[in-house]
C-alpha cells in the first residue's frame, strides 16, 4: 500500500507541471514532499492575489535528517519558514544503538532545533507539535501540541504556500499483538535510553536472592526481532556491552545471559551482499548470539515471544527479559492519507499521455516509451528491472497468473507499476539519503526563479515544456564501492557503532545489486 | 513525632549497653542507625551459636551520602556486607538544582554503586530493592525489588547481625492536597531531569500560536513552595537559566516569564543568619524573583496553587505552569515504625537511672545531672539551650501553661525532652553531616575489638562501665567560620550551584547560632 501510494505520488509529478515535486526514501518510509498550491484552485489563486506582496511561506514538517538539512541549506532571504515537529531537537539516529549501551551519551547525539534556527538569524519559526492532517484544499496543516497539562488550546493550523513533508517513518509492528505493549523500539532517543535502563533492570532483577536459575535466564534473555541493519547492530552492541562491562558488575550471572535475533527471512542482513550476511551469521555464532531464521513472531507477551517456525509450521514460545522490535518502518497515516488525496488521478494522466493512439490500452512500445522517462526520474525502477533480471519491460506485462499480455489497460498499468514499487528496495533508509533529499529540495527553492525561467528538468507529459528541476539523484550511490564486502564484514560487529560505517553498509547493499 | 522518636532512639543508647548506637541527622530526617542483635533474645543467641564460625553480616540500607561513605570507609576484611537500595547509584545531591537547569549533566552527579563495590574487591553485595520492614525480633529486613514486569519473586528477606539504616528522608508534603499529583520535587536525579524537561515544555507551549498572553504568562509562571536552601538555590538557578539561555531561544515570550517563591515563614532562609536571608531577599527582588512570605499553601491543582495569606487570612489562587515543592523532609514510615518499636522503654530507663531517690519524679538537680551526660553525646541539646537562651534547664520544667515546676514525673520528662528534640535545628541536612556519620560508623566497626576491650565512650547509665565508642561529633562544625555572612551573601545566587558553597551556607547557619 505504502509503496503503491508512493509511486502514485511519484507519477503525480508529471501531471502537476512541477507544482508538486517528490523525493522519497521509500524503504525507510521516510518521505520528503514539496507541495505548492495548485494554480487551478480558485480559492488559492484568490488567496495568493491577496498575499501577492507577502513573502511565500514554507512550512516544514519534521526535524529529522531531511528536515534539518533542508533548514541548514535553505536560503531564507526570500521565504518565511516555519517548522513543525513533536521533537524540538535533531537526533543523530545512526548512533542510537550506541546510546542503548552507553557507548555514546544521549545528549551528544541530539542538537536542539532552536539552536539550529538561531544560527539562521531567527528568521525561522519552530512549533513543537505534531501534524494531525494536511489539508491541501486550503493549503494548511492541522497541528497539535505534544505538551499536555498546561493551559491554552493545543490544536492550531498553519497556512502554507509551500509544504515540505519530512516527518520520516514510524515503527511497523505489522499489527502483531503485544508488540506495542511489550517491545522496545530503536527510533527515538527516548527509546534508546529506555532500552539502556531496561537492560540494567534485567541484570539487577536477575541477581536478586530467591530466583531460580531458570528465572534468571529468562530475565537475562534479550530478544531482537528483525535481522536488518538496526537489529543486527544493536545485537552486536549489546553483546559487547554485556561481555565487556556488565559481566564485571554482575559476575554471578555472567553465564546466564543470552542474546537471540529472530529473523523471518532465511538470513540476517538479507538485503545485503550474501558474503556480508553470511559473515555476520558466522560472527554471531562465534559470539554466542543465537540467530533464529525463518521464524515469524506472531505475538509478544510480558514474559515471552510466540513465534512460528516457517519450515515446520510449529509454534515456539520463547521466554524473554526484554524484546527489541526492529522489523522495519512504515509511512505515517496522515502522510499516506495525504499522498492518496493528491495522488489520485496521476496514473491515469500518465496513462493517457502514454496511450498515444487513444486505444485505452498501452502496447509494449507505448509502455517502453513512458518507462524511459520514468527511469530518468526514478533510477530505482531501472535498478529494480536489473535486480530482477527483467531485460525487457514485457515482464511487467504478465498478469497475476504470469501469462504474457500484448497490451495492458489502466488497471494492468497500475498493477505493473505498483508491483515495481512494492518490490523496490533500492532506496536505502539511510540518514545520508534523507539529508541529501533535504538539501536537494533546499536547492530547488534557492534556485526557484532561475529554474522556472530556464527549466533544467526532463520533458513534461501533461503539457509541453520541461520540469523546472532536475530530479533528485543519490550523489553517493556507489561511492563506497571500494569497500569490499569482506573488508566491511571484517569490521563486524562492534565497529558498527560509527555512523560512517553503518552507512557504508547500506550503501554497499545498494551498490551490490 | 519524628523528632520525638529520634530522641527516644537516642536515649535508647544508654539502656542497650552499646548494643545500639545512633547517629542521626534529624533536621534532614536522614537517619543512620546501627543495630546489633540483642543478646537476651533467645532466638538470636541460638542462631549466632549456629553461625558462630561465620563472619558477622552487616546489612546496609541506603546508598546516599551516609551509606556510601560507610561502604567506602568500611574495613570489610572481617565482615560480610550486603547493601539494599532502590537506587543502584550514589547521587551527588547538592548538584541537583544545577541538573534542573543543565548546568551539570545528570550522569556527572551519579556514581554506580556497583562501581564503588567493585573497588572493594567484590566483597560487598548489592541488591536493588527497597526495604519494606525491619524485623528486629528476628534480625531481618523484608525487601522488595523495584523492577517490575520481570519473572521471579519480588520480595525477599535478609538476615543481619548488624543493621545500618541509612535510607535518608522522604519528601514531606504535610498531606497538602494535590502536591503529590501536581508538584515536582528535588530529591532524586529523576526529579531534576523531569524538572528540566518541564521547564522546556512550558516554554514550547507558551510560544505556540493561538494562546492568549494570559495563558502564556500562566505557563511561564514557575512557583517554588518553600524558601529553604534548596528552594532558594533552585529559584536562583532557574532565574539564571531563563535569563541567560532560554530568553535567547524563546525571545517572543521573554517578558512573560515569572518566578515566585512561596514561604510560610516571615523570611526565606529563615534558619540562616538574618543578614543572609535579608540579602537573599534583596537580591531576589533585584532579579525580579517574587518572594511571598507568610503564605501557606493549602492545595495545589493542575494549573494553580491555592494559598492562605497568614496576616489577612484570605485565600489567594496563583496560576502556574510548574510548581516545585521544597518544604523539607520527613522520616520514612518503615524507619519511624522501627524507631518506635525499639525505642520504647528507653526514656523510662534513663528516667529511673536519673531518679536516684526513687521518688518517681526528677528534681531539677537530678535532671541537671543526667542532662550533662545527654549533652556529652548530643551537643545539639546544648546548642538548643544556648540558641533558646535557656541559661538553666529549669526552663524545660515549665508545663504547657508555662508555669515553673519543682519536679517532673516521667511524662513531664518525656515532654521536656521531646520539646528539646522537636525544636532541634542544629543538625543541618547536609551531605557532609551524613557522609561523616557514615564514616564514623565505619570507624566504629573497624575498631570493634579494640573499643570493646578498652571502651572510649562516656559512662553508661543502665549499668557500670562506659560506652565502647565516642559519640559522633561534627568535626567540621564551624570550619567555615572565616566565611562571613556578607561575603557568602555576596556570592548569591548563581554561585550557589557548587556543592562546596551550598554546604558552606548550611554550615554557616549552624555556626551562626
Amino acid at each position: 500500500m505504502r509503496g503503491f501510494s508512493y509511486l502514485k505520488k511519484a507519477l503525480h509529478i508529471r501531471s502537476s507541471c512541477s507544482r508538486l515535486l517528490v523525493v522519497s526514501c521509500i524503504s525507510s518510509g521516510g518521505l520528503l514532499v514539496y507541495a505548492e498550491n495548485v494554480d487551478n484552485n480558485e480559492k488559492i489563486v484568490e488567496r495568493s492575489r491577496l498575499d501577492s506582496k507577502k513573502r511565500k511561506k514554507i512550512v516544514v514538517l519534521g526535524t529529522g535528517w531531511a528536515g534539518t538539512s533542508f533548514l541548514k541549506d535553505m536560503d531564507i532571504s526570500s521565504y518565511d519558514v516555519e517548522v513543525v515537529s513533536p521533537r524540538n531537537y535533531f537526533a543523530f539516529t545512526p548512533l542510537l544503538p550506541s546510546v542503548t549501551c552507553g557507548t555514546v551519551e544521549a545528549r551528544s547525539v541530539v542538537e536542539p532545533v532552536r539552536n539550529i534556527i538561531k544560527k539562521r538569524n531567527g528568521e525561522i519559526q519552530f512549533w513543537e507539535a505534531e501534524c494531525l492532517k494536511i489539508d491541501p484544499e486550503n493549503n494548511q496543516v492541522i497541528c497539535r501540541s505534544t505538551v499536555e497539562n498546561l493551559v491554552g488550546e493545543n490544536d492550531f493550523s498553519l497556512e502554507y504556500d509551500h509544504l515540505v513533508v519530512a516527518v520520516g517513518a514510524q515503527v511497523n509492528t505489522f499489527n502483531t499483538p503485544g508488540v506495542v505493549e511489550h517491545c522496545h523500539f530503536l527510533k527515538e532517543v527516548e527509546d534508546a535510553q529506555k532500552i539502556r535502563r531496561t537492560v540494567i533492570d534485567c541484570f539487577e532483577k536477575a541477581v536478586l536472592p530467591g530466583l531460580s536459575d531458570e528465572e534468571r535466564r529468562t530475565n537475562l534473555h534479550f530478544v531482537i526481532v528483525g535481522g536488518g541493519p538496526t537489529g543486527v547492530e544493536f545485537a552486536a552492541e549489546l553483546h559487547d556491552f554485556v561481555h565487556e562491562d556488565l559481566v564485571k558488575l554482575y559476575p554471578s550471572v555472567k553465564d546466564l545471559v543470552k542474546i537471540t535475533v529472530i529473523q523471518s527471512g532465511d538470513h540476517i542482513l538479507n538485503t545485503f551482499d550474501e558474503r556480508i550476511s553470511c559473515f555476520a551469521e558466522t560472527k554471531f555464532q562465534r559470539d554466542g548470539i543465537e540467530v533464529l531464521t525463518g521464524c515469524r513472531v506472531v505475538s509478544v507477551s510480558e514474559h515471552s515471544v510466540n513465534m512460528k517456525v516457517k519450515s515446520t509450521g510449529e509454534y515456539v514460545v520463547v521466554p524473554h527479559g526484554m524484546v527489541v522490535w526492529s522489523t522495519g518502518v512504515g509511512t505515517r497515516p496522515f502522510v499516506r492519507n495525504f499522498m492518496e488525496e493528491i495522488g489520485q488521478e496521476d496514473i491515469s494522466t500518465i496513462f493517457e499521455a502514454a496511450d498515444t493512439d487513444r486505444s485505452g490500452t498501452l502496447t509494449i512500445e507505448e509502455f517502453q516509451d513512458v518507462l524511459e522517462d520514468i527511469i530518468i526520474r526514478y533510477p530505482q525502477v531501472e535498478l529494480y528491472l536489473k535486480s530482477n533480471h527483467l531485460l525487457q519491460v514485457t515482464e511487467l506485462f504478465k498478469d497475476s497468473e504470469g501469462n504474457e499480455r500484448e497490451e495492458v489497460d489502466i488497471e494492468g498499468f497500475k498493477l505493473a507499476l505498483s508491483h515495481v514499487d512494492s518490490q523496490m528496495k533500492s532506496l536505502p533508509a539511510t540518514a545520508q539519503v534523507a539529508a541529501q533529499q533535504g538539501s536537494y529540495l533546499a536547492g530547488c527553492f534557492n534556485r526557484w526563479e532561475q529554474c522556472n525561467t530556464n527549466p533544467e528538468g526532463p520533458r513534461l507529459f501533461g503539457s509541453a515544456g520541461r520540469h523546472a528541476f532536475r530530479p533528485f539523484t543519490y550523489r553517493h550511490l556507489g561511492q563506497f564501492a571500494p569497500l569490499g564486502g569482506s573488508k566491511a564484514a571484517a569490521e563486524l560487529p562492534g565497529d558498527w557503532v560509527s555512523m560512517g560505517r553503518s552507512t557504508q553498509w547500506l550503501w554497499y547493499s545498494v551498490y551490490a545489486r
